[in-house]
């Protein structure tokens, strides 16, 4: 597990302005506690997967000025020679509580709980927010793919991530590779993330290959003498029904006298689910009826739901650029933040005129009630830190519309699902393996209520907040309006 | 100018195995022509701004497999030993001809050209694309925005790019702040960008500066006294009219007796038009028309029109998620491909079943037209690389409809835009600075004709193939379709 950019510079320059300002004025040393969280699930969808936080970590324990991040600095010419100097001490010292990576998480609340000295906890917002926003994204986009696909015993399929060609750089390509993984994602194409993150590796030919022999079956014959166990042929070069189905029949036909198996053929263009259930067809009736069918063009979500729908007859989904980039609706970029909540001991939020931006004010928990029976997540609730484990009948409200209030009901069990990561600058509990993180992530997605996987229009799982968390809310707005209302 | 990942693994898997196919049939040598290319211009527009050619420079020069990286390869037991022993050698040694960086570009155009052994060409595919892919997109959007916003010369403003948190990984933002500045941005909030590439850094102050201290006015005074003569007051954390604006008044008021003015202030949410037109009155009647305004929230090329086309009054536009994702319609990935189109002397092509993916076969050359008065670029023409600059009344045609054809006009001036950049896998042509490469896509978006520039619906560039090129294309379609038509 290595992080691309340990980089204290990896960061937007007003942290390190603001660092200089606390300092400057005595304050770098006050306790502050800030808050990870977004306020709309990604895709429109129902839920987000955590991820990202490995990553993070190792950032967060690694990070350190060196001489040469210190001249750059200098040179900006912003900067005091004593405060640079206090720079080349600098390191994390403080705590971090989160969610576990892989686990199923919901907008407002607090994901990622940093508790550090100010100036501290403040350099290090920009690179965090980037790897946890753009992995979330990813993980749950690669965990909508897998939730329409379903489970291969079950009749339908598995996800591979192929799209480094249009991943939003090398770093794009290779953390959304470890992120499509954990949101279910069987393999890459990506050997560099193979080897950085020991990822199971695939991949085909491409047309090129086909191009470059005197004829398509010559092409073909070759692929397969290379790997006679584990060749996928792709079949479009030409034409996928005249031309690269007798090809790759002829050609599995031959691997099987030699005592092979064809492992899969490849659609890459055209009406996938037609050319699946005619290719199909002509595999099956030639005596290939194990042959998988891999599809790998422009592959969504959405358009793996419309293949399902009209009888499409694909094994493996290839998924390039709406993966690796997070694409379609509600997409692009999670819009997570992290904000002041604490500071000192005493609570702080900010405001502005978007009362959807309002933050949530002071130190914080998260309760997540589970159906004991199903073992369904059902109900999560933030409080304030000092509050007791929720229970029957407590009034709780909508962290978007204070005047919306239920009563939690009977009969859940409730747990802190959040674990101290890191505590006086130390790791305190061990790196995961990605394999644990991927298969948490399954666990919880299968853990959700019924329709909240759904892509459109999915249940909305229930996120609420303490009465006293509402009223140490309120209360605060009222103190910092004071004297005026809000012309806007 | 820095390259993040030199590594010959940021690849897909099978430009290994077909690698090794090629070596295997003694086929590894000959000599290969491949074309960058894309087929829709992004976010629908006209045109896009090429950008990555520099690191992709430096990539397939430095290119190289260390010994971890063919320990890894041997390890996926997919590889023979003395296949890895080759790659052991192995370097780029061929000729890439390309659009200088900054180049206005279209559909259809071989923009970069990779003449090179077979195998060589063949692996370095992913890599170059995931950087041109990703940084021609971003230069698009960013030109997109400053198409918008318009000179402050002529009562625009400037873009600044602010999108680090909400990247795609670490590169993302890094190579998203490199490509938003050839694009036309000025500066950007990344202040390891700032040191990569030598880019202009910029910065206000969040929220939490605010909220840190006992009130605003603190908060303001505390930070002007840091930088007082480049401070930019972030007004929204309460109340930007009630209470932002009047506190910004108070501290300009304050700097200007010290002999000191405040730079600017930075609006991050509401109804932007109309704050905008507030806070310009309110500063201009306190007698504060210099004090600059900025807003930072999710910005977009649409989002700005509107803000402007409303009588907004804003002078710094710092856009973020929308800018460092390539986001919007038409966006999140461009769609660049890299196709074989000559091996060993002969012309290749792929057909699919989908015409618009068909490919130009065989060595070519770009010809751009330009009107000698004006200096407009008016027509781009692609022809076989042996043919004569193209003439007036030539005919020509559509490359994504061989029926539509017409006849060159008369009165151009026509040029190769493309220049040899790498020789014997040595760089023909010296590096160029970011500066050079922003000043030529400036003066290029410039040249383009009326209506190209247009958000939505923009005027079509024109772009034809030669009669030439396009016999040679219908040739090899029927030579390839030989002995049966399609069924699908």
């Amino acid at each position: 597990m290595t992080t691309p950019h340990l980089s204290p510079l990896l960061t937007d320059l007003y942290q390190l302005t603001m660092m200089h300002g606390y300092w400057k004025n005595g304050m770098h040393e006050q306790q502050a506690v800030f808050d990870v969280y977004f306020r709309r699930n990604p895709f429109d969808g129902g839920y987000a997967v955590w991820a990202g936080l490995e990553p993070v970590l190792d950032f967060l324990v690694g990070l350190r000025f060196g001489p040469a991040d210190l001249d750059y600095l200098g040179t900006l010419g912003l900067f005091e020679p004593e405060f640079l100097a206090a720079l080349a001490g600098w390191r994390f010292t403080g705590r971090a509580e989160s969610f576990p990576e892989g686990s199923v998480v919901f907008p407002h609340e607090p994901l990622l709980t940093v508790t550090a000295p100010l100036w501290e906890a403040q350099l290090v917002e920009t690179a965090m927010l980037n790897t946890l926003n753009f992995q979330t994204l990813i993980a749950s986009k690669a965990a909508r793919c897998v939730s329409v696909i379903g489970a291969p015993a079950e009749g339908g399929g598995i996800l591979v991530e192929f799209g480094t060609r249009r991943a939003q750089g090398p770093d794009g390509a290779l953390s959304a590779a470890r992120a499509a993984y954990i949101g279910g994602a069987v393999a890459t194409s990506n050997v560099l993330a193979g080897k950085q993150y020991g990822l199971p590796v695939v991949g085909t030919h491409a047309h090129a290959w086909v191009e470059s022999f005197s004829d398509e079956l010559t092409a073909f014959r070759a692929y397969a003498q290379l790997h006679p166990d584990s060749t996928t042929l792709l079949l479009d070069t030409i034409d996928t029904l005249a031309s690269g189905l007798p090809n790759a029949v002829t050609v599995a036909g031959e691997l099987r006298a030699r005592g092979h198996e064809l492992r899969a053929v490849r659609l890459d263009s055209g009406d996938l689910a037609y050319l699946s259930r005619r290719v199909r067809a002509g595999l099956d009736a030639a005596g290939f009826p194990g042959v998988k069918i891999m599809a790998s063009n422009d592959l969504s979500e959405e358009v793996i739901a419309s293949v399902i729908r009209e009888g499409g007859r694909l094994d493996i989904y290839a998924v390039g650029t709406q993966l690796v980039t997070g694409g379609g609706a509600g997409g692009g970029a999670l819009g997570g933040v992290y904000k002041l909540a604490e500071l000192g001991g005493l609570p702080r939020m900010k405001l502005t005129g978007d009362p959807t931006k309002t933050s949530l004010p002071g130190a914080k928990r998260v309760w997540r009630g589970v159906e004991p029976g199903s073992r369904r997540h059902a109900w999560d609730v933030i409080t304030l830190d000092a509050e007791p484990t929720p229970s029957a009948g407590q009034r709780v409200s909508d962290p978007a519309n204070p005047l919306r209030s239920s009563r939690l009901p009977a009969g859940l069990e409730w747990h802190n699902p959040r674990q101290v990561m890191i505590e006086g600058g130390q790791r305190a509990a061990p790196a995961e393996a990605l394999s644990a993180i991927q298969a948490r992530a399954r666990d919880e997605l299968a853990r959700l209520p019924e329709g909240t996987l759904r892509l459109l229009n999915p249940h909305t799982y229930r996120v609420s907040l303490s009465a006293a968390l509402q009223q140490s809310r309120d209360r605060l707005i009222a103190e910092l309006h004071g004297d005026g209302a809000s012309e806007q």
